[in-house]
């Protein structure tokens, strides 16, 4: 035992000095796809001959223009979990050093894992602007360190600043949550919001340890919600270590000088584009500290897609959000999210598709006959309803009765949804970490921060929050990313204001959290908001009525944006309303009539359950 | 011999005691649908048993609810042209009258008659405004006298005045005209436009006579130009001679009172929508004095297709521009389109769908992938751009660089030309007689006007010019339909000004006329705008370029929307200017070399002929 232990010792001892880097780290037995590429990094490494340990089939090993790198494919089928090792020799056949490698048992259940779905509320938050549960990785050692004072710099906030809040979370009536990247990002500035990643392996200290996410994953199914991973195929950030030891110079997209995204994604289906507007749109950096990530090449394809399969099996992931979808590599981003889908074929991810048209929306949904015209499918599952947040940024400004203006463009929104293959699974909301803030657009105006969110939590699809609204904190676009994205009263030690507490709210931060809770936690078991048919009606006078049914219940929503009591028959509305009689607004608890006039308040909303 | 003639008066006089109208008046024989419903209408005529001359079988005899109509069905297969002979007898067997029936021998080649298409430019004209070729019938006893001073009423304009004028639309490089309808509106006020007609078998008598617009159609061929009918199936006028005897009740759409179509044609593809809104779009009426027809009533939708193929069979029409397109019964016109479609199979019909989506626009086009997701093919060839209409009536204006003004506005237009089936068959115009008028949105600016024209010379589809802009006639939508409708100086004896001739015309007139002559007498033989191919390059500071090409050759546009004059490198326009050297500029005859930069000075186009 002894001995082993010693010669266990020497061999890390040699890894250490020969194999820098093994990503993944380790793997499971088991998978779908059982074809596996490991890369070695380390110096000179590509000299040597790999060999693996046991009977597994070594399928190929790559070697690129950079010595330093290594990738064996290995095959796994018929491998139980167990520990190999990697043995690396000379040009003599001389061993020079070895590798443990562990395939670990898998969770059960875990390619038939749930994900989420329409009958979720996701809340997202940016989590060095959430709360700082652990004052002291602030830094971390990190190149930039905290300061609360800089609008664009770290804050501090971490994961077990989520995890201490995940209760307040739950009486929100969140069911998932989306944080934006925990892996490392380490630049010298602006680094906080994480989408310039330079270990995609781990955590980045600042938020915690790789243990500590596993552990916000565990808190978040002990309470029954949703983790969901906000990942980056397209770019990393330019300190990442490969990036500075490129295993082949084609790893990105490379240039001439540099190359920035003319960000028209219209050109990745667009039959009349030229090439180079094309290539420009898909291949250009997203900016200059973002190297732009080559899905073309099978090595990158497989790295990218074993990474996203790793995290999910290593964290028990619920799902993924998928930034700057459409920037990717079209092909290459539908082979990475076919084969996750092939690996969790219920596992939902959905994709940052930011245009303003549904048939170019509808493109990127998995099956969408859209994208079959061009023979194309992105596989991915779901896209965000960016045309509805569009509207939403304006109408209810619009009090007027209007041919276009006014709930008549949210009517119109859903006219198309004919053009999506899954109209359930399109994200819905107001506002994100790269909008403007819903109540600084509408100057805090409670009654249309309701209309809103009564929206959103009613029409088909799966709402999104973004932290912070739900107890009215605005912020301006127009002055910088940083003031959209403001710390949460209360997340900091010693903050004046604790919004995170019934006790320590404000009136106004009180009247928006609970409403906010109450609505969204009464659609928690609303199956008919969740997956029922939609029926809607032209508005008129800005009054705009729609139904959710299945077999078993209806709710009719009623929204009156004009700024004006309106008085209307329901007689138009037999189709929605059948037999039922009365209805209980959801929000006053109030019964209504429905066999004669409905009145509505100006500005205000009606949820409905009818009976 | 006598006695034969004598026989003939005697049913005829018969004839028309007892059968008013027969319709179709006449038919042909040897068409692809043999059967042929003959409409007979007379007082009490129900009364009476109907049989046919010779062998020609009788598939049905349809008598409804109103005595005073029946709908034989005969088959005319086999029958070759021949006067046919109806007999009405009575219950006791006894013949009451008969009617002779002619089956005509059809033209040469009707079937396969060729029609519009992308190397046509169509001109848009509305015959009381144009020319006033007969003052002699300028009123011709019907309800509504003429009235020039009136903006709204009957100016005299006719068919003679488009006949003394076809050489100045031939001159101008028109190669069809889309006359309004020419058939009889007689309303007692605002009926020129035509669109309320009251029999749709006979020309209006103010525009001439059947025989004049046979005449046309022949001065038309004899010119190698081409017919377009305006048809409108969706509505007839309230002073409709069966509008005032309706054959069934179900004829047109019936409401409780009168009900307005909500014209949200979103409805008749929305899965949202509810039933009733979308029967106010489809059977609502149009305006109270447009009856509705309902072209799900099988004897409708026979009327008018045989009404339709009349016309193109009698007056060799070249193809149809339908009026109010998606307001039709969705199945119906379908049916509608194909039967015409499928009687001449390479005949073009353009039909009107107003509506600001592309998806939805493609939705109503023959083969449509987007309405195939509902199994809905309309078979109609060709619909309008209006999204490239709605994105000229404001770019011109646009004149700073942006992210989505100006020639970003028109770039984007052709980014989804993919969800199109066939974007060839596409109408490309600037305005019609229901929009505003270029020249006055743009304030009469020659600069603009040549910048709009060149591009609908130049894109893909077929080039609609609207009458009077050619002689940058301006008009005032916002002062009603009329201002937008003035007549064409020169048109009416005694005019002051003629732009009708050379010399008639003022230096404004001469530098508009000359120009579009100069531009569309070039796109009349250039097959690689016809049907090349087009690649186009994002803008820049708004400048747009974009090719068009075949094997043969290729034709360069830059337009530079900007108040600046703009010099640019070629190199990025490698893919569209490949080998060629130089440009010769269509407009000017200069030519330019390729090699280096080009310099286009502000709010002007370059069209270049590459070599």
């Amino acid at each position: 035992m002894k001995r082993l232990l010693a010669v266990l010792l020497l061999s890390t001892a040699f890894a250490f000095a020969q194999a820098e880097r093994v990503e993944p780290p380790f793997w499971y037995a088991g998978m779908h796809n059982p074809e596996l590429q490991v890369m070695f990094y380390g110096k000179g490494i590509a000299q040597y001959t790999p060999s693996v340990s046991g009977n597994v089939p070594v399928k190929n090993v790559v070697k690129t223009e950079n010595p330093n790198y290594v990738f064996i494919t290995i095959d796994t089928r018929n491998v139980p979990p167990s520990d190999l090792v990697f043995t690396f020799k000379d040009t003599k056949g001389k061993t020079k050093f070895t590798r443990n490698y562990t395939l670990k048992q898998r969770r059960a259940g875990s390619a038939q894992r749930k994900s989420f779905d329409s009958s979720d509320v996701i809340y997202l938050l940016m989590p060095d602007r959430f709360a700082n549960g652990n004052p002291a990785n602030d830094n971390s050692g990190m190149a930039e360190k905290a300061s609360r004072a800089d609008i664009n710099g770290r804050h501090g906030g971490d994961i077990e600043g989520i995890i201490k809040n995940l209760d307040y979370l739950q009486g929100l009536g969140a069911t998932a949550i989306w944080s934006t990247p925990l892996c490392e990002d380490n630049h010298p500035a602006y680094s906080y919001h994480g989408y310039a990643q330079t270990d995609v392996y781990k955590i980045d200290p600042r938020y915690g340890t790789n243990e500590d996410y596993l552990r916000l994953s565990a808190e978040i199914k002990k309470r029954g919600m949703k983790l969901i991973m906000d990942y980056v195929t397209n770019h990393w950030g330019s300190e990442h270590w490969m990036y500075k030891d490129l295993p082949t110079y084609e790893w990105v997209h490379q240039f001439p000088g540099y190359a920035q995204s003319n960000y028209r994604m219209t050109t990745q289906f667009d039959t009349n584009a030229s090439d180079i507007d094309a290539k420009y749109c898909m291949d250009g950096w997203f900016v200059e500290s973002m190297p732009d990530l080559n899905q073309s090449n099978p090595l990158v394809l497989k790295y990218l897609t074993q990474n996203a399969i790793w995290w999910i099996e290593y964290a028990d992931l619920d799902g993924f959000r998928v930034d700057t979808y459409s920037y990717n590599d079209k092909e290459g981003i539908a082979k990475w999210t076919k084969a996750i889908t092939d690996e969790y074929p219920y596992f939902n991810i959905v994709g940052e598709v930011w245009m303003h048209d549904q048939a170019q929306m509808s493109y990127w949904q998995k099956d969408s006959k859209i994208a079959a015209i061009q023979s194309y499918n992105s596989y991915l599952p779901s896209v965000m309803d960016f045309t509805l947040h569009d509207a939403v940024g304006g109408v209810f400004n619009e009090d007027k009765p209007s041919w276009d203006q006014g709930m008549q463009k949210v009517y119109d929104n859903f006219t198309n949804d004919f053009l999506y293959p899954n109209v359930n699974n399109l994200l819905v909301f107001v506002e994100n970490h790269d909008t403007g803030r819903f109540n600084h657009i509408y100057n805090s105006d409670f009654k249309k921060y309701q209309m809103a969110m009564a929206l959103i939590a009613t029409v088909r699809g799966i709402p999104q929050l973004y932290y912070g609204s739900e107890i009215g904190m605005a912020g301006d676009k127009g002055k910088g990313d940083g003031d959209i994205r403001r710390d949460m009263p209360g997340g900091w030690a010693g903050d004046a204001n604790n919004a995170f507490t019934a006790s320590g709210r404000t009136a106004q931060q009180k009247q928006y959290f609970d409403f906010t809770s109450k609505l969204f936690s009464w659609r928690k078991n609303k199956e008919v908001i969740h997956t029922g048919k939609m029926l809607h009606y032209l508005p008129w006078d800005n009054v705009y009525v729609y139904f959710r049914y299945n077999d078993k219940e209806t709710v009719m929503v009623v929204m009156n944006n004009s700024n004006e009591s309106r008085t209307f028959k329901t007689g138009r509305f037999a189709e929605g309303i059948k037999n039922y009689k009365t209805g209980k607004d959801v929000l006053t608890g109030k019964s209504l009539t429905l066999v004669n006039d409905i009145t509505i308040e100006p500005k205000s909303v009606l949820i409905l359950e009818l009976n």
